[in-house]
């Protein structure tokens, strides 16, 4: 694997600062000056790497691991020392070398100017009084806002409101396009699991006895109507779902939500300038925000989507870069909703379209799916079967990296996330891309509407717009290169498939954590981040951490690439664990850590959860269960934290959240809520401290529980 | 008026730099110190003024109008300099000689330690990879997000869904309300306009052959059930109320919006770190949400509140702190949504409560309506003639030097704009507190909470904690100083009492206008900001300015306070504006600014837009008309900004909207939008600039009308 030329993956002791300040660019990346006029002209000029060359995957964990002992992911070294894909560090060194603008210098650029008002939330730009920032000499705001209060409605506007409104737009596309399914037949759209469709209508109240299409149009009718309720009247799918006690508890502290589009517009109104100004008050918002992002974001949304694309399946398939093929047509599909994109599937796993690949001289046609949309799809048993569909790529730090190959025909997107200088690299590399919703558009890229009733007619003007690419980039004859990595995973895990597993009861589970041979459940999920000391290195030095510690672990989002890329999804990994994780997975033949897939998924956590604590006969803020985001980014992320709190469990997350600027506002999230029963958040930057925390808090748990 | 001890309307000469640099106590307000800790102890060692001497209201016009003249309102003096209200001026002194916590002081701490970044809007604190800011030399935050992007994105989730999100609230909470007028006799709420209430619901499509009380319940019904629709199902209300050519055109450029809490949510989507990237869908994303923020917020909140408190009625009243009365039980009503407060009044306004105020030792008790809350009650044709009720006591930035009066004796709060500083005001100077809706909740105070079937118990909850409150003032002989400044002020209007005031027809005052008489017309509508230059003056320089050459101007929101206090509400202030406007006002007796009340009723403006425009036969784009904010403060006047866009109107705005560091946005807003049928933003800080691009638009209009 080391090829002197070429050493992509170094060990740690060759990784240092010199290397990556010797990489020709690097002036030009870090601000002199503006990085995207190297995409002004059309190149070609990069030297191409030999794509027959393909280091075993074994070297790679190898190296992972030897590097992540040696905890040097900080400051020097940086970005190297942090990237642990492989394919990501090759293709981040060559974009690097070139001086193009990409997400690791960037963000240590910005890590030099960073505003310390802003990292602490004590800026607020609200009003044309504003800006105003607060200190110790200056502790108002025009207006008179204090630090706790400009804190807390910072964190409302800025991150719950956006993440939970995500989430529920999210569940509303796939309940437009499970009514598709169920009225237009020419949408090529599938009722695929109709038995879980009944059970959901059932408890919705809903009349199961009609024909399933007339079930499912119902079924979306009663989820897009109980989004659509004014705030102050109860929803019906927390009623339908949430757990009992947990229901009572909100009923009993004011935060059991109505209609969770009324919920965002309530929420916004409280952050008006001169209104709301009770910092608790907006937290405790935030946490009923955390309830809709639940049960009309996620939950809702898994259950739509499983309908349509049939319910998880473990499966053993492939990630990474090198499934890219340079001799077939390669469609990209990203973001989170496969909604289009599993007809896309569908279409291209016929022989006809495979045909019109061949003729446009393609070996084939393949689509594989990057970020949560990828994890998406090789998990549902409608989709991760299908010839075409190719398997997953990478988390989203990776996607001008994977732009970069020169071999992504065409690059379909549909939401989140789906980085601004997409465009850029596409001009540059040769890519189409497709924007599949509006609710997500850039400029110079094309559109397929989302047109739910007419899903086969625009995913075939997909397939058209990518055979077309595939033509272009062979007429023009275009260098690519592909990073020879690929690792095999066992993917598909999540409440029916793993009770399928262990013979249709969660007895065998909760035997294993009552003996003690599984401690606990930690989910690392959410995002990985470009900070110093993340990268993918956190998740997988707490992961391992973890099941060495005897801690099962669930993944959902990029952590599950994480989770791939450093082989801890096969069975195999079962040996890294410590002696009764191990004797469990390898009396199931599962890996240590168990993918749900994607970051959306994490509804199917939650009600693994609830199925366990029912099993149990407790609420489920008694489960020995650890929430860990060590490398959260975004917004939703954010209102999954407060679902977390609203369930009653412990959130860990890392980087620090935006909130320290106010102690009432760092006390009332770290402490406050799990007096009044709810969960809470916990901070914590350090690997170690991490999982020491996460071991402390699941012992507690099991005392608690009396085992 | 000039008492050499109290030279508290100054002379612009006497007011300089030395004078404010001089009052003790200023030292503690700039930063040294934390001003807060002036309020932990109760203290009445200030020096109270003669509460006999009343100054001729004729002296200040005429001390206002002098000040204006200099030009002198800028850093040097401030805020004195700013501040044309004499109540305030006065109090201003008294608080900040004290070394109080209050706006302007803390407006000018802020000036000197503005940021940059957040200034232009170039700094982003969405996600963990932050925050970032950008500039030249780094023109892209870590995510890759460009100038242009991040400066759109601030604006709308900043600044639009929150305005929209807070009128649509409003109309929420009045659909409500109406319904349990219609549902529950024990409510004490009336249906005060039930031809309103028939006219619009057949608009609506309602059947109105049933009894009044089904028709407001069905009418109340369909306005919420319209705000719960998904974003892309067509609005009922837009579809309903819209002018017809606007609609073609919205449709057109797929801007014709949904319902608007799924709208709100939708846009906060778009919001999300690595989704939307196209800087223009963002501005048409904002221009979509003014419509909502039209016809599903301030429209419908307007009809709505007028089939409740009775159609605006035009009236002669009086207006500012002179009119808190020592003697009584001063019950100050705050905020926008008058629905509690409109049944405090009828209930105060019986034998019953006026005896119990009197057996607490009191003169009896009256009801005054501070910012725009007071402005709709004295123009509701149902609240104006109450009995208790007291008039209206100012604009936004005086609430903390009203506290200081020490002549509250409670102030209820309903929604915005009620300051976070007042807790610590209502402590030191002895004012009870009462929340009347859990959308605002403040630290220290109490609550009566909303519930519409319950109005008339929560109003006598909170009379007889205002008589209670009186008591305790009494009791502990509280000193109090009311600033003896009232205006008289005719107010009042709105589209039907116009047009009654005409004869009952359009056409004279299109008349005056073709024939040019009265040029055109001006709104200047929403706040005041603490601003160098605003504080006030600015409205009231360009207010004179329009008068003067024959603009006829309809004033909502605190601009109506300025109005009055400078008394250009009266009919005598036809003596000042150009000869055709002057003749015009003389001969229907009215004043040459006519307030529509509040900002919400910046509802009621559109509508005599709409009407005035059906009646020339044109689109509404074609009329000579200008809408001005040139104080504008918060999220509603940006979404109000919106509305007026997408209505096809220049909108001017001042002071600078933090859309700067990027030029397609600034470009965008004030020149695309046009040249698709909209309107569009312009922005000027000076007064006499104003003034003439106002002009310039009205006489172009004019030209295209071929007038």
């Amino acid at each position: 694997m080391s090829d002197p030329k070429q050493p992509l993956i170094k060990s740690t002791d060759e990784v240092s600062k010199g290397d990556v300040e010797s990489v020709p660019g690097k002036g030009d990346a870090s601000g002199t000056n503006n990085p995207d006029d190297h995409f002004d002209v059309h190149s070609n000029s990069r030297k191409y790497y030999d794509i027959e060359k393909s280091p075993k995957p074994e070297d790679v964990f190898a190296w992972q691991r030897k590097h992540i002992q040696v905890h040097d992911q900080s400051k020097e070294g940086y970005p190297l020392n942090v990237i642990i894909d492989p394919a990501m560090r090759e293709m981040y060194q060559h974009v690097h070398a070139q001086g193009l603008t990409n997400v690791f210098d960037r963000w240590e650029q910005q890590e030099k100017i960073r505003c310390n008002f802003c990292v602490q939330g004590l800026s607020c730009q609200l009003c044309a009084n504003g800006p105003c920032r607060i200190s110790p000499k200056v502790p108002r705001g025009a207006c008179g806002v204090d630090a706790h209060v400009m804190v807390a409605r910072n964190f409302v506007y800025r991150h719950v409101t956006i993440g939970t409104s995500a989430n529920m737009f999210h569940a509303q596309q796939a309940a437009r396009t499970l009514k598709a399914a169920a009225r237009a037949p020419e949408s090529g759209l599938k009722i695929r699991d109709s038995e879980k469709l009944l059970k959901y209508a059932e408890m919705a109240g809903l009349n199961t006895t009609h024909d399933v299409k007339k079930v499912a149009e119902d079924f979306a009718n009663w989820v897009l109507a109980d989004m659509g309720k004014p705030y102050y009247e109860e929803s019906a799918m927390v009623q339908a779902f949430a757990p009992a006690k947990r229901k009572e508890l909100w009923r009993e502290l004011g935060l059991f939500p109505g209609g969770g589009n009324s919920e965002v517009a309530y929420a916004q109104t409280k952050c008006m300038t001169n209104l709301n100004a009770d910092p608790v008050d907006f937290l405790l918002t935030s946490v009923r925000l955390g309830i809709i992002n639940e049960y009309q974001g996620l939950f809702a949304l898994d259950i739509l989507q499983e309908i349509l694309m049939g319910t998880q399946k473990i499966n053993k398939t492939r990630q990474n870069m090198g499934l890219l093929d340079p001799k077939k047509v390669n469609i990209i599909t990203n973001g989170h909703m496969p909604l289009v994109a599993h007809v896309v599937i569908d279409l291209a796993s016929q022989q006809e379209w495979q045909e019109k690949a061949k003729q446009a001289g393609a070996d084939g046609l393949q689509i594989l799916g990057h970020v949560c949309e990828g994890q998406q799809l090789m998990n549902y048993s409608g989709t991760q079967s299908q010839s075409a569909y190719g398997g997953q790529e990478g988390e989203w730090l990776s996607e001008e990296y994977l732009f970069a190959t020169g071999c992504v025909d065409s690059f379909v997107f549909d939401y989140n996330c789906t980085i601004p200088t997409l465009p850029l690299y596409a001009k540059r590399f040769g890519t189409r891309m497709i924007s599949t919703h509006e609710v997500i558009r850039m400029p110079g890229t094309e559109v397929v509407e989302f047109i739910p009733e007419k899903m086969a007619e625009q995913a075939a003007k997909i397939l058209d717009m990518s055979i077309e690419a595939f033509k272009q980039r062979k007429s023009e004859n275009r260098e690519v290169y592909v990073p020879p990595y690929t690792t095999e995973c066992t993917v598909g895990f999540s409440t029916e498939p793993i009770k399928a597993a262990l013979g249709g009861s969660w007895k065998p589970l909760l035997d294993a954590i009552t003996q003690g041979s599984i401690r606990g459940i930690a989910t690392i999920v959410g995002c990985t981040t470009a900070h110093y000391g993340q990268g993918g290195s956190n998740i997988f030095r707490i992961t391992k951490g973890l099941i060495e510690k005897d801690i099962l672990v669930l993944s959902g989002g990029c952590t599950s690439a994480v989770m791939e890329y450093t082989g801890l999804t096969r069975p195999e990994a079962a040996d890294e664990c410590g002696s009764g994780l191990k004797s469990v997975c390898k009396a199931l033949g599962i890996p240590p850590v168990l993918s749900y897939g994607a970051c959306v998924d994490i509804g199917k956590m939650t009600h693994t959860a609830k199925e366990l604590a029912d099993a149990l006969g407790v609420d489920t803020n008694m489960l020995p269960l650890v929430i860990g985001a060590p490398e959260y980014l975004e917004q939703k992320a954010v209102a999954d934290a407060c679902t977390a709190i609203a369930l009653g469990w412990l959130v860990h997350v890392a980087p620090v959240p935006s909130v320290t600027g106010s102690d009432v506002v760092v006390k009332t999230l770290t402490e406050t809520t799990e007096t009044l029963g709810l969960g809470k958040l916990m901070v914590e930057l350090s690997a170690d401290k991490t999982v020491q925390i996460y071991l402390d808090h699941i012992e507690k748990k099991r005392r608690e529980l009396g085992i």
